[in-house]
C-alpha cells in the first residue's frame, strides 16, 4: 500500500474504521464516467451512512439503492431521495411507512410474484412504481429471465400500480474464475435485459436497471441499459482485489488494529469477527484467502489473517515482517460490506472527521418505522 | 420445537431477536449448579447485555468476564462488576480508563507476555490483580503450559502488580468431533491448569479460571478450578445442538425473518449475514451444516439455510413445510454471540420487554473511554 493513504490511522483507536478520502472520491468519479449515459443509483448497503451518499450524489448520482425499508427512509429523511428498494418488501407496517414517499415518485418498489404486488396494492391509494427483478443467474429472487414470464407478471400488475421496468443483480459474479468469466457473466446480463425490455416495455420511461461492482468495473458494455446500482464498488476491498477488478489502492476503508500477541510462529491483533465479519468474501466466492490482510506500520507485505474468533485475528508470522506487541496495524477486509454494518461510525482521513454509519441500531429504526416515524 | 417457547413472536417484526426468558433461566441456573463450589464468571461477549448479566448474577455469578475494556466499562457502570478482562490490553488510553477500577479491586487483568505487564505496570499506581493466560490448547493466546514458562512470566511481574492466578478457555473444544472428544480436551485443561497451580501458587488466593462451554456442558471434573467462565451457555445455538451438548429446546435466542420469496426450490427470507453473521460456528467447527435453521410458523420439520447474502438467506424448499409470502419463522442461527452484537435489542418473551443490547455503538463507547468517562 502506498504510505500516503490514509493519513494519520495511527491517530485512531483500535477497532476504528477508517476511510481514505482521495481514494473513495477518485472510486465514485470512476464508476460515474464508466456509467456514461445510464444513471448511477448506488447501493447504500456498502456504507449506510448519508455522509457518503451526499458525496455519491455530489459525483454525480441520481438516486440510491437500499435493501431495508428503514434505511429508505433515513436516505428520504436525509434529504437524499430516490430511493429503489430493490428486495421485495411485504410487511404492511413497512409498506405502510414507505407509501407516502412512494406514491409521490421517491421509492420505487421491486417485486418477482403476484403476492409482492397484492401487499403492496393493499396498502397503496395512488400510482406506485414496480419494478421487475429479472433472475440472470444468481437464483436469489428474480423471474426466469423469459419474456413469457415477465409478460404474466406484468399482466397481473393493477391499477393504479405502475409497471416501470426490470431490474438484475449478477451477484454470481463475485464467484466468477477470472475477468473474462466475469465479463462474460456481464454481458450476458446486459443482453437478457435488453432483449427483455424491448419485448415488454414499461407504461413510461423504460427502467433497464442492473448492477454488481464486479461486472461494472470489469467494463460492462451498457448499450441499452438506463441504471447501474453498483455498492461496493465505494469502498472495495480483498474480493475485488481477488477478482482483478480492482488493487490494493483502490480500496478505501481499513480496520485500524493492535497487535496484542506475538511468539509460536503467530501474530495476534485485537479485531476479530465482530468487527471484521467472518465473511470470506460475496456469494461464495473463492477470490480471497484468510479473512484479510494486516498491514503493520511501516511494512511492506501484508500478514494474513488465518483465523478469527470474535475479538481476535491469528495471522502467521513473516520472517519479513518485524512485529511487537502494541504496534499499530492497517487491516484490509476481505468484505467491505458488513464491516460498515458492524461498526458504529467511520473517520473520513485526512480531515479526521468522523461519522456515524448506521447512525440508529436497527431495532430502534424499526421501532421508529413502526410508530410511523 | 415446542411450540410453548417464544411465546408470542410472531408479533415481532422481522430481524428481531427475540429470547425465550424461562430457557434463558433455566440455562443460568444449569450452570450454577455444574458449577459446584467453583465461582461463575459469565463471559458477556454472548449477550453484551446489562440485563442478561444482572440475571446472571441473580442466578448466582460471582463477577463477568469481558473481551473489551469498553464492554468492561459498561458492566461496571451498570453496578455488575467486578470483571476479569480475559484477554490482554496494551493501549495506555483504555488501561488509564479502567485503572481506577482494578486499583480497587473490581478489574482483573489478563497477561501473556512481559509486554503486557510493562503496558499495566506503566499506568498502574497500586496493586492490581493479574492473571496469567495459558494456552491448552487453542493456539491463540497463552503460554505454554509449563510450569517453567509459568513461573519466567511471574517472575517478571513488578510490585505492586500482583500475580493472582492462571486462567485458560478450551475454545478448541468447539472443533471436537465427539462428546467424548469434549470431554477429553476438558479433562486435560483441568489437569494442566491443576498442576500450574499446585507449581506455581499467586501470592493471595489463587484464582484457577477455565470456561468454555461445550467443555462445561458436557459434563467436566471441575476438581481444583476455583472459577469458570462461559459465556455462550446462557443462549446456545446450532453449534451446541451439533457438538451435542444441547437440544433445540436449550436455544434460548432466535431471530424473527418473514418469508419474501418461494419458487424454482427455494424459500427465500428477508434475514442474511448482516443479522444472522456468516458464522459457521466458534473456532472452526464442523457442527452445523449450513448457516441456521429456519421454522416456519406451524412447521413441525425445519428448512437449513443453504447460503446467506447480506439481507438474504436462501433455504431449499422441503414437500414437508408449506411456505407463503410473508409467511413468519423463527431462525436458530449458528452462533448466537455474533447474532447479538449484530442486534440493537432484543425482547424477552413472553413478557414482551426489549433490551438494548450493545446500548451504544462500539465507537461511541470508544469515545467515552478516550474521554475518561
Amino acid at each position: 500500500m502506498q504510505n500516503t493513504r490514509f493519513t494519520g490511522w495511527q491517530a485512531r483507536p483500535s477497532r476504528s474504521i477508517v476511510i481514505d478520502t482521495p481514494t473513495l472520491d477518485r472510486n465514485l468519479a470512476h464508476m460515474q464516467a464508466a456509467a456514461g449515459s445510464a444513471a448511477v443509483w448506488p447501493h447504500i448497503k456498502t456504507h449506510k451512512s448519508p455522509e457518503i451518499a451526499r458525496r455519491q450524489r455530489a459525483a454525480g448520482a441520481t438516486g440510491l439503492t437500499c435493501a431495508l425499508p428503514e434505511e429508505a427512509l433515513a436516505m428520504l429523511h436525509a434529504g437524499l431521495g430516490p430511493v429503489t428498494l430493490a428486495r421485495p418488501e411485504v410487511d404492511p407496517n413497512q409498506l405502510r411507512a414507505l407509501m407516502p414517499h412512494a406514491q409521490r415518485g421517491a421509492v420505487r418498489f421491486t417485486i418477482d410474484h403476484p403476492a409482492h404486488i397484492a401487499a403492496i396494492a393493499a396498502i397503496a391509494s395512488g400510482p406506485v412504481d414496480l419494478l421487475v427483478k429479472i433472475d440472470v443467474g444468481l437464483h436469489r429472487m428474480g423471474i426466469a429471465p423469459t419474456i413469457a414470464a415477465l409478460q404474466a407478471l406484468v399482466a397481473a400488475i393493477p391499477s393504479p400500480l405502475r409497471y416501470a421496468g426490470i431490474l438484475s443483480h449478477a451477484g454470481h459474479s463475485y464467484g466468477g474464475a477470472s475477468l473474462d468469466a466475469i465479463r462474460q457473466i456481464g454481458a450476458a446480463e446486459v443482453e437478457v435485459m435488453r432483449n427483455l425490455a424491448a419485448a415488454v416495455p414499461a407504461q413510461g420511461e423504460m427502467v433497464v436497471s442492473i448492477g454488481a461492482t464486479p461486472t461494472l468495473l470489469a467494463g460492462q458494455d451498457l448499450h441499452s441499459i438506463t441504471e447501474i446500482r453498483p455498492g461496493n464498488y465505494a469502498l472495495l476491498d480483498m474480493t475485488a482485489v481477488g477478482l482483478g477488478v480492482a488493487t490494493r489502492d483502490d480500496i478505501a476503508m481499513a480496520v485500524v488494529a493492535t497487535v496484542i500477541g506475538v511468539g509460536a510462529g503467530r501474530v495476534v491483533i485485537d479485531t476479530g469477527s465482530k468487527v471484521l465479519s467472518s465473511d470470506r468474501g460475496a456469494h461464495g466466492t473463492s477470490a480471497v484467502t484468510g479473512y484479510g490482510e494486516v498491514w503493520l506500520d511501516g511494512a511492506t507485505a501484508p500478514l494474513t489473517l488465518q483465523r478469527l474468533s470474535e475479538e481476535h485475528g491469528v495471522a502467521d508470522s513473516h520472517p519479513d515482517v518485524a512485529c511487537d506487541i502494541g504496534q499499530k496495524a492497517l487491516v484490509l477486509p476481505n468484505h467491505a460490506c458488513p464491516v460498515m454494518n458492524l461498526g458504529g461510525a467511520f473517520t473520513l482521513l485526512p480531515a479526521g472527521q468522523t461519522h456515524l454509519a448506521r447512525p440508529t441500531s436497527p431495532e430502534i429504526a424499526r421501532q421508529r418505522m413502526m410508530n410511523g416515524r
